[in-house]
């Protein structure tokens, strides 16, 4: 399997070589997100792309100062939904009616249990629930990007108040999860680029009943 | 790229037809979960596939009453781990050292900044780590299966603190995070086999700066 072949060869690389990503491997990439799971469908998240230069060194200045930031070609930064409003889960409900073509009445059902399993949640509750459904797009994100020969560099260790302040985040109920720099390892700065990938072994990592 | 045009066939099964996913394709699912990256490299969590009919009818029974834990062909519960000892800590650096045929010291800088960053989370804040780590290895599986034509169904909706007391997970010091359903759709049961696939806009979705 390819996918197995290019997790082999993707690494978190530590320095990039500033080279751009094309168009059209980005939106692959950004259409596997699109594309990827989410708890009862409502991709409850998004994802900010950044190329501009100066907002870039400006997290590097104030939120992330790992060189990945100015060196890759572009940084994701997934952004996960605070609360799940009503009109949110009509749009979705919308969405589906006019997709599948049938009378949005008939999921009523499905909107009100999506409004007892939301409204049953605290706010950091429902925070950490938009987390992991960031999180499993990133992973899909990696992968598609692997299949693409892009590089790829998650970062958690970020000052997410000080990024969530200057992207305006707060006022439009989102807050940073995770980071994605996207772009191509430089093989000759970065240390790292030829080591041996380490992971728990099979037996470790897999029960079998 | 077939992974687009796998997460476009792929849907959250809600019945499948009981057929076996061959060993071959199994083990290349689980090897992309290991393979898939992790906070630090850290891997913290384990992951149990269930084939056992007993096993599985109890879980159906006291845990989560959905259809495909009993017609799947392998039911992997994903479980993170609720801390990070020390032990577990050496045991990676060591694996480390190994690999790359280094002195383990090399890596006291390291291993001294997972210890840090590790202590200075609460035991909530560690499991919702970990977990999220689990949901990016989520994503990789459900990626690898769409890539061999296996069906798939992620399950958030279950009784976590009955099938952790099943499975002995406390005393283990895991906690089940998700469940994922590996086998194949039944098109004539499952009403929603050729339904259209429902996604934000990519133009809800990403922003551009």
């Amino acid at each position: 399997m390819k996918l197995l072949e290019q997790l082999q060869w993707r690494y978190a690389a530590k320095r990039m070589n500033g080279s751009e990503v094309s168009d059209d491997k980005l939106q692959k990439v950004l259409e596997a997100i699109r594309l990827a799971p989410s708890s009862m469908g409502l991709q409850p998240f998004q994802v900010i792309v950044i190329d501009d230069e100066k907002i870039r060194e400006d997290i590097f200045q104030n939120a992330c100062g790992q060189p990945q930031i100015l060196e890759c070609s572009h940084l994701l930064i997934f952004c996960g939904w605070n609360s799940v409003s009503k009109p949110q889960v009509d749009n979705y409900m919308n969405s589906i009616a006019q997709t599948r073509q049938i009378d949005v009445e008939l999921l009523d059902d499905f909107k009100e249990s999506i409004l007892k399993f939301t409204g049953s949640l605290s706010p950091a509750e429902t925070r950490e629930w938009s987390a992991r459904q960031v999180y499993l797009a990133l992973g899909t994100a990696i992968d598609a990007s692997a299949l693409s020969h892009i590089d790829t560099t998650p970062m958690e260790g970020f000052n997410a108040a000080a990024l969530d302040e200057m992207l305006g985040l707060p006022d439009r109920d989102l807050h940073s999860v995770v980071l994605l720099a996207l772009g191509y390892r430089d093989e000759h700065k970065d240390e790292f680029a030829n080591t041996p990938k380490v992971r728990r072994k099979f037996e470790d990592l897999f029960e079998f009943i």
